[in-house]
């Protein structure tokens, strides 16, 4: 239920969040279990990326040729909603900062879950903004 | 008195300015409410727009040809104050992403309220930061 | 030990480093005592700026025309983290808002220590993100 979800767990889910811009940007790729469930999917269709159903494989997909990183990721605007069925939704923006100092804006929407080792994210799309 | 403002409530004043960009490029007016009061000012007179007293003001003034929104807007560096009357002052940072990549810095300053439904802006005031 | 940090020391910290934006781009070196600690070292050796070991000192610097600021700073992605010894690390990422709407992005590493007047910073680390 709504009221199972603390302040202090949608503190926590808000800086999952920004540890995760840390994580790709310095290319830790070994610690993005930090951040996600095992078994979490990542859905960047909209970069033209294939999905991805665990860590491993988005591990293996962003150290790889296909993935073009920008310079930096900055996490903004996150919203922590708890749903009826006890599962938690997250929505933000991210701003991808690209060479020459231009930016992309884009929006995530996220599913948190509760575990053992802290919150996590077991679901993860993104969308870039276009007029 | 300041000591009446608790971390619950400042976390979720957060929230609320960060849902603010999320209605805004989303384009949902009628959900304006969520975030100001049905009596709120808006004042973007810095941006060449009149003074609105109310959501409704505001919803028909951003759904019309008059405003010309950015592509997506960012918010950053989120400061509650409690004054001593009992009133909030929150000020905060915004980045407007236009087109090309290129982006603009505002400064934002609102006053909010509690009410039965939660915190809401009663006063919003966006101004550009310039040289 | 990490369990004394509760959600309300990193939640002010949070809002530390936020309204560390605020002062810089208000030019406001008056009141920077609000952010650092009177002793604290400040690392823009990154930026060709020489290390400084009080507030004065950033103070001073920042006023004289050795210093060029970007239109605004935004503070995002910020993580508090305890350390065993009972120092506070903080992480964040800071997008600075250049004329013509270029923006740079930037990694802020700091150390946060608890005082009579609140949080305070006693070490910040500056490094510009480069490819």
């Amino acid at each position: 239920v709504p009221s199972a979800l603390s302040f202090e767990d949608r503190f926590e889910i808000h800086e999952l969040l920004h540890l995760y811009g840390h994580l790709v940007d310095s290319q830790r790729w070994e610690d993005l279990g930090l951040v996600f469930t095992p078994d979490a999917t990542y859905d960047a269709l909209d970069f033209d990326l294939p999905l991805t159903h665990s860590v491993a494989e988005l591990a293996e997909l962003w150290a790889g040729p296909q993935a073009r990183h920008p310079l930096a990721h900055h996490a903004t605007n996150i919203v922590v909603t708890p749903d009826d069925d006890g599962s938690v939704r997250v929505v933000s923006k991210g701003i991808g900062v690209g060479d020459g100092g231009r930016v992309g804006s884009c929006l995530y929407e996220d599913v948190a879950v509760r575990t053992d080792d802290g919150w996590r994210l077991s679901y993860r799309k993104v969308t870039l903004r276009r007029r």
